[in-house]
């Protein structure tokens, strides 16, 4: 069996188009994965000022025209080739879906936000091992109690997502995600989830848990679900978003992203 | 007599508020400064997005909420506190005016870009001098041929400023500035300017000309006027800007906008 890893962007998308409903962690190593949240045009203006003024959780990698169902960096169907969305009404998603042609309007501007699954092969790289992907799991992400910066109607908490590290390879783990601004970057918090007002790691908010051994650090890096949870928070009338940890795997190229 | 660099935003601010025309390189040190454009809210999501595609010419600092005069970076009154300002109206502006309160609406919509003027307190301190500082007058700034990206109706040519650097200072000039990505960062261009399309240094077609000494290369940077000269090409409405190289003064601190 072919490895995750060693997919094209091209196969990925067709496997996810077939029915293949997985965490995308892992997958088609060196290309950039993105979060997506498509709103009606009258709201975008709103959906992008909220990625502009937290810059942090929602870098933005590319804008469809209204109605197009592809990107630049993103040559498939956004309605179809993700493993699973979720189709937000008035804030509410009843359950996750395979397909959003149903749902999908010729007015709905689409946002890629970088996603935080990029930077982990060059974490890998650097000799940082990343336990989620070793678990075949989803990423455990947690609300926050830290507000994000309104936009207009739009508004909600910093969702974050969480990495075990072992305290020798803290400073790696800074160092080199740091690199990597236009999928969240370096940590936003490292150590007591409390401060973020998390209680329980073992009960993530999106994704799957996954087990601190003794001594290692929990790393928290801003995530790309922080528009979803503003959806749910503020409500809008239609929102179709990804589903958390099964992300939009784009063309570009991880390298492209770096900085020095 | 105070020098430029010397006053505080407050300061500055309120000379150009009581009439001081000038343009502001050099003024209020270690303070960020700002590229004005305000649209009707109705045509502010064709800006975002174009500057979303344009970063490096247009990397957004802040927007204000609908009408409001004011940022949580601009403790002022951007309608009568910079030096100088173009209104345009159907992509052409009648001349340079010290105050638009009269063009003012409750509808606009606000941007500050950032302005390559900051990192020339960074250049300087790392010996490289700055030669239209020197001579007192504005930055040449010129139309090229390369296209923006185009949001919606918004397109034009990208902008550059100019500045003359000496062979063995141009590695510190490009090493300096690409720690400054919110304001234009590394430069665009180094060399020729008919590559640029530029077909003659001595006409910029915004600010004043300087001269290029013998051994100098002109270094380009991307410029906070590209969206203006896109107002002009595109003509929207109504888009109310500074009349380049008099710039908004931010109370935001150059040392909070450099990157490692």
């Amino acid at each position: 069996m072919t490895s995750p890893g060693s997919h094209t962007p091209h196969e990925a998308r067709a496997l996810f188009r077939g029915g293949l409903r997985t965490p995308t962690a892992g997958w088609c190593t060196g290309r950039t994965q993105a979060n997506l949240i498509a709103v009606p045009r009258d709201y975008a203006y709103h959906v992008l000022l909220f990625a502009q003024r937290n810059p942090k959780s929602c870098p933005v990698l590319d804008v469809t025209e209204p109605g197009a169902t592809a990107t630049p960096m993103f040559d498939g169907d956004l309605r179809t080739d993700l493993p699973a969305y979720r189709v937000y009404v008035d804030g509410e998603a009843a359950g996750e879906v395979d397909d959003v042609r149903a749902a999908w309007r010729d007015d709905l501007v689409a946002f890629l936000i970088g996603c935080s699954f990029t930077f982990e092969d060059a974490l890998l790289a650097a000799g940082v091992p990343i336990r989620h992907v070793e678990l075949g799991r989803n990423v455990p992400m947690y609300r926050t109690t830290i507000p994000c910066r309104d936009a207009g109607p739009l508004g909600g908490p910093l969702v974050v997502s969480m990495r075990p590290v072992a305290p020798d390879l803290v400073a790696t783990a800074v160092r080199v995600t740091s690199r990597y601004p236009a999928v969240h970057g370096a940590p936003v918090h490292v150590g007591d989830p409390a401060a973020l007002g998390i209680t329980d790691l073992d009960r993530p908010d999106f994704g799957d848990p996954v087990d601190l051994r003794p001594g290692e650090v929990p790393v928290f890096w801003a995530c790309g679900v922080t528009p979803q949870a503003a959806v749910m928070a503020s409500r809008p009338p239609l929102a179709i978003c990804h589903a958390p940890g099964h992300m939009a795997i784009t063309d570009a190229r991880d390298t492209d992203l770096v900085v020095p």
